[in-house]
């Protein structure tokens, strides 16, 4: 398996936590998303995934985008090591929590709306923070209400880790990127530490990447 | 099964157009999200979901939240007239087709988000305008780009509909009301028509529920 990734990107960082907690081998193809106006932006790329955005994988003759449907194909093609629990309420439970960060919070961070603000729009460095935090702030306050709930136990639902876990680790690293203060976040903050113990989260970080910066 | 739904939301108007696919009945709860400041984020609806988003729906005593988790549940609990296809490739290209629009098109051009634009960022409302055709234009071309594909039939991904055309349905719809034009996008014009001639698509129309306006 060929991995598109980048150090710093938080869909492809919950790739990665994936793969490695199944104990899958894949080679890491480095796409630079600053570099060049962006090499995911590039034609050679976009031939891998149209929509011009990390993560991509590619498992023999198939191509798979969007994180979370790369890793629910995982879960289906490498069933050891279950990142989904057995139960469909459970089940659904966790794939809400991944789609708290998924969907409802990382898309209004990511760099290509935080250059659309500074670029197209023409807003200030300060409006933009200001954006970032905002948005990080209420996708973090969702998610950790998410958890004062009965299923959650050392990780997100029960006591190994899930999808929401691949979720959860690499949203909290951009939060600490930014300087967000995590105190009104405890359950969040518990969990990543949970996680940050296990050498496949630890492997899977933006700073043990080969195009790390 | 109770569904809190409001008649334009996009994410509850996928998961109705999912149970009328299956023949589920469901009653509707409507939950106004502009009356009284929206009533989704008030105290009685965040005991269902704190996420303070519809839809949630209820099965019994689980309670279920984000559009996507609720579909696939509804798939495993409710397996004949599966929304997903059976091969893995394929399962997982619908889900990305899916989170094209639930993940990158649609978080960017929700109500919030263009109530925080002109609320508190203070900005014009043309301004706003120009936010949601450039986000709504950037998600259909990727959408449009990803259909350019073999597996594309009748529907997004083959001849029966899949839960990638219940996310491609609502996301016309707004691209409808917003006056966006869906000549650069033939694919998703197409497949959007095909199902417009399903009774199920029209049951779950926003015009066609008891909250419409």
């Amino acid at each position: 398996m060929k991995l598109y990734t980048y150090f710093r990107s938080s869909a492809a960082y919950r790739v990665r936590i994936a793969l490695n907690l199944k104990g899958l081998a894949y080679d890491a193809v480095p796409v630079h998303l600053l570099r060049g106006g962006g090499e995911q932006r590039q034609q050679t790329y976009r031939a891998v995934n149209p929509s011009g955005l990390v993560p991509a994988l590619t498992d023999g003759g198939v191509t798979l985008t969007q994180s979370l449907a790369i890793i629910e194909y995982l879960e289906e093609a490498h069933p050891s090591m279950p990142l989904l629990p057995q139960d469909a309420a459970g089940r659904a439970r966790v794939r809400a929590l991944a789609l708290t960060v998924a969907a409802d919070t990382h898309p209004l961070t990511n760099l290509r709306v935080l250059q659309h603000l500074t670029g197209a729009m023409g807003l200030t460095e300060e409006v933009k923070l200001d954006w970032y935090r905002h948005w990080l702030g209420e996708g973090m306050a969702m998610l950790e209400a998410h958890l004062q709930h009965g299923g959650t136990g050392r990780f997100c639902h029960g006591d190994t880790p899930t999808i929401a876990d691949c979720c959860l680790v690499p949203q909290v690293f951009n939060a600490q990127r930014f300087h967000v203060d995590l105190a009104p976040y405890p359950t969040i903050a518990r969990i990543h530490a949970a996680c940050a113990e296990i050498p496949a989260f630890q492997a899977a970080h933006p700073s043990a990447q080969p195009d790390a910066e």
